[in-house]
């Protein structure tokens, strides 16, 4: 029997990597669960009432497959951003859409734009396809557009990736500058607008939906704002011919029957998401307040996390360890200089309360 | 603005073809829903209390991302197949690892092994990736090892496909068939066995589990006999080696929180399983005698579905529209000469016995 398994030269020749190590794998790590999770985006404010009570009615339907169409949550989301239903495609999370957007559109070895530092699992996915990023450093913590689009032009990429609001930084640019960037790329690049913070952005920040251009790509979920990143559910925006493209190779029953129903119940209750909203303002408000009493520095954020400034990467890797030892989940930017921070997601008063008093405690040892 | 959009080769060449057009694509066509549905070999026996409760528990903890390791499941299956934790992988349904594990291992191009009118949604997979599916017709409705084998030989495939139990035959090759086919085929070939319904097998049909041969890996879903379609959870089994390479790939929180909380509570309730199946020989033994009643044979199966045999695809198609008309939704095989046979799920006793007043009419037509 030969040795090597007869693998695509792609894959053959991927490092085995993970683009996040869960925090479970993590309490594993330390035999004890974290007491403060306050790492990884997700919403301390839960789901909907209305969610809740749709996807306890959907677990008793599970035993059907999920609508491959997701005729009525596509409907609800056409009127609520004034698209076509063909202009949406449903997916198993931005993630998933990520990686069907890749795979339409990156050759092995063919050069992505996307900023140095940016959303891991997109940079997984461009190698995991064989695709080679091309990074280009932020510009003072944000998403330096012009720099990207010269590498676009200088590299002859076919994609490049913006998040807007950006993560780990939480900066944004305005939508008018997005708006440019996208006019100005050429013609054979297709933008990634991912959006997945869009709900706590300011207005500005947020352009109209245009599905006119079809090179421009705007990814949404559910995961943050609305609460439900375990369901696993979001959408991409795109002109039908995009939209097309992603439906030849998408994986048509992979949407979960709970998550369809509770994507639609949350859609309806506004009010649910926008009270969200105004406890994530209040929680960044709190952080940077805290922030000024340690006598730090945050990033200014459009996101439900916000970005603590340690001033150096030795300062930030020492506090994130001794935040873990101290059962405090969190996580910091991978790239310098941004990894002079620590990134910490908008908790509950009594988790920032704890979160306080441990960040407090180490930075005076 | 050029006309075409950045797209693969692969891609830019796919029609654009859905796997299977779902039932509720069909009721919105009809302007009414299906009375019985019996179509899409769910599980008419609902899923585990154990698995409610813990859906239920798991839907107030979906502001969490799921774990990424799927540890407390892979955990659970390692000790219930007496395999390693690095032997499994788990995915968003068999659909979601078969995608893989085509990634994996298919170059544009590339041949690919499976039976002619087998599992629509592989055959999707291998032409999305750029392979060339290489069709074997059945023999006498079941798989033919010996024909598939000549053909990965004459090919040179790296992949080849077995759903055993078949779907949408329902029939079956022994286990000792099976290892025989594995252990002869060549050494750069890796050899899928979907055992989706291998819960409602023979106990003669499902061979041992042996993790040892690295070109061998079997797929197992909760969709079938612990009723869990919609939640979208299965497994693969595989020597680690080859597991590993499923890992650099994957989508790694693309399993949602309530699926691996159900799926976990489901695996410990092995006498609803059991229930299950035998409430499905039940059904099926009752749908032989109904088509003996009707003057029409079966093809024996192994699964939790039966193939009613028309005589003609013109029959079959007729009756399936028929039905259809009449508000019951079933599929049918898709190449000669197996589509002579409509495909029907076992439903409730009450499904059964509507199913069996309508196809009478219809027949009587």
């Amino acid at each position: 029997m030969s040795e090597s398994l007869p693998l695509t030269k792609v894959v053959a020749g991927l490092p085995a990597l993970v683009p996040f190590v869960g925090p479970e794998t993590l309490e594993r790590r330390m035999g004890r669960p974290f007491d403060v999770r306050v790492g990884a985006n997700e919403s301390a404010f839960g789901i909907s009432p209305k969610a809740r009570e749709a996807m306890g009615a959907a677990v008793e339907q599970v035993a059907w497959y999920s609508d491959p169409e997701n005729f009525d949550l596509r409907t609800a989301l056409s009127v609520h951003h004034d698209v076509a239903i063909d202009e949406i495609c449903v997916g198993a999370g931005i993630d998933d859409l990520l990686g069907l957007i890749v795979r339409i559109t990156v050759e092995p070895g063919d050069p992505v734009v996307v900023s140095q530092g940016s959303y891991p699992t997109f940079s997984f996915h461009v190698s995991g396809f064989g695709g080679r990023a091309e990074l280009v450093p932020y510009r003072d913590d944000r998403a330096d557009l012009d720099g990207m689009l010269t590498r676009v032009v200088e590299s002859g990429a076919h994609l490049v990736y913006v998040a807007n609001p950006d993560n780990p930084m939480g900066t944004w640019r305005d939508a008018d500058e997005l708006t440019r960037f996208v006019q100005v790329l050429p013609d054979d690049c297709i933008a990634i607008i991912d959006e997945a913070y869009a709900d706590f952005a300011p207005t500005a920040a947020i352009g109209a939906m245009d599905t006119s251009n079809r090179r421009t790509i705007r990814t949404r979920t559910f995961s943050k704002a609305h609460g439900m990143a375990g369901a696993r559910i979001g959408y991409a925006l795109a002109h039908a011919e995009l939209v097309a493209e992603l439906e030849k190779v998408r994986n048509h029953f992979g949407v979960n029957r709970v998550a369809q129903a509770g994507a639609l119940a949350s859609l309806a209750d506004e009010d649910f998401v926008n009270g969200v909203v105004a406890a994530v303002d209040e929680g960044r408000a709190d952080y940077e307040r805290m922030a000024r009493d340690l006598g730090l520095t945050t990033v200014p954020s459009a996101t439900n996390f916000v970005c603590f400034d340690l001033g150096s990467s030795e300062r930030a890797i020492a506090a994130l360890q001794a935040l873990q030892e101290r059962g405090v989940f969190v996580r910091m930017p991978g790239s310098p200089p941004q990894n002079r921070c620590i990134r910490v997601t908008v908790g509950l008063p009594e988790d920032r309360r704890r979160f306080e008093t441990i960040l407090r405690e180490v930075l005076q040892q």
